[in-house]
């Protein structure tokens, strides 16, 4: 079974999201065969690639949102992230571009593509954890160089490949499937091309989704007695329902 | 996912046409689903069986275009050709009638009507080489049976079908179907008899009409905590949109 997940880095949410996904995974009984795809998406392509304010400077005198609203939405979402096991701390997040963590995901996908396997989730757990909880600079080539080797990747193809832009039309070809489906925020899950569940839902509900797929993918075979096709009793034996025993 | 193409041999963007779909059909995911359809479409009925002269003569004899503007046209369309990895070759290009060539295009559709694989993209494939860039008569029957035995038809059957005319009907069908969409120009493709694009437009595009009629025919099922339906939080859970977090 397919999961495709589209989502951004610079996006309390996805990482929130990320965790809640997985915690309904980790308890689905067919999650060896399930396989997971990370897709990119930007909020907000037009972030500066580097900003010295904080985010709250930049939400409030860039987005004009009122600088308290801003301050008590991230201690909403510091509570909630805090739930789900991570640390988020607002104060020290490094504002800026999410295009070249994007393209270092999608050269992260190349290696599984040729045989690796979970780079592509380390590199989008590390680029999350890197600006939501370590303020670290995602926009940076050093930071990415670090957090590429640490999930396997060789610098040198790191540092190759974002400099020729060698992953830009797989960011670009995300982003225009993404519009396609008619995704207008993220996270965005969608299950073997045809469940979707939008948002950082409770684990229950990606739970409820995984099984509603999967037995979707894999009917239940049904086991009647040949003969009793051309019963009257047709193929299904006696039984009780809501309306008493047959 | 059907996808219906109209197509004439002595027409370069076709050719140019075809490879940039092509590179758009093996980046889509669901590209195993997706049934191609050559149809049949003559730019230029009236051109004779045989003319001993150049393209660039035809076109400026014939048909009384500049002949600078000829030579001109066919640079540009060689420089773009060659981009997409063909090597077209106007001066050896010989003039000729596309009716036969369509005639065994549509043999080789019959073939694979009844099982066969890939007849039909291989005949259409070779004939577009055969005229832009191995300057053969794709009017003369030696050349028509050379192109279709290598595609698995056999000999005897493409000459028995061309002398009887067998697939005249067929062709024409196709091109009063193409006069019924409104086509005026070829290329052209229609996904799922619904979404049309004119012209080599780039794989980009061809990728997001794939998409757009991928995802229509196949409709997300969104999966949304029931509670939630009647909440005033609506459907979603907590994602993080263009115009900030929820």
């Amino acid at each position: 079974m397919n999961v495709d997940i589209w989502s951004d880095i610079a996006c309390p949410w996805c990482f929130i999201g990320k965790r809640r996904f997985e915690k309904a995974l980790s308890g689905f009984p067919h999650r060896d065969q399930v396989t997971v795809t990370w897709h990119s998406y930007q909020l907000d392509p037009s972030l500066p690639e580097h900003y010295d304010g904080t985010e709250l400077e930049y939400l409030s005198e860039r987005k004009g949102m009122p600088a308290d609203r801003v301050a008590q939405m991230f201690a909403q979402v510091t509570q909630v992230a805090a739930d789900e096991g991570l640390h988020y701390d607002f104060g020290s997040i490094v504002v800026a571009n999410s295009q070249s963590g994007h393209e270092l995901l999608h050269l992260a996908k190349a290696k599984d593509a040729e045989g690796a396997r979970g780079t592509a989730d380390a590199v989008k757990e590390a680029l999350l954890s890197a600006h939501f909880e370590h303020g670290e600079d995602i926009g940076s080539r050093e930071v990415l160089v670090r957090l590429g080797t640490a999930a396997g990747l060789d610098a040198g193809e790191i540092t190759a490949a974002l400099d020729a832009g060698t992953y830009r039309d797989s960011v670009a070809a995300d982003i225009r499937q993404a519009q396609a489906i008619g995704i207008q925020g993220v996270p965005f899950f969608v299950l073997d091309s045809k469940y979707g569940v939008s948002g950082a839902q409770p684990p229950e509900l990606f739970a409820q989704a995984l099984e509603t797929a999967w037995r979707e993918a894999n009917p239940l075979v049904m086991v009647s007695p040949a003969a009793a096709a051309t019963d009257d009793e047709g193929l299904d034996g006696a039984a009780c329902g809501p309306d008493g025993c047959a």
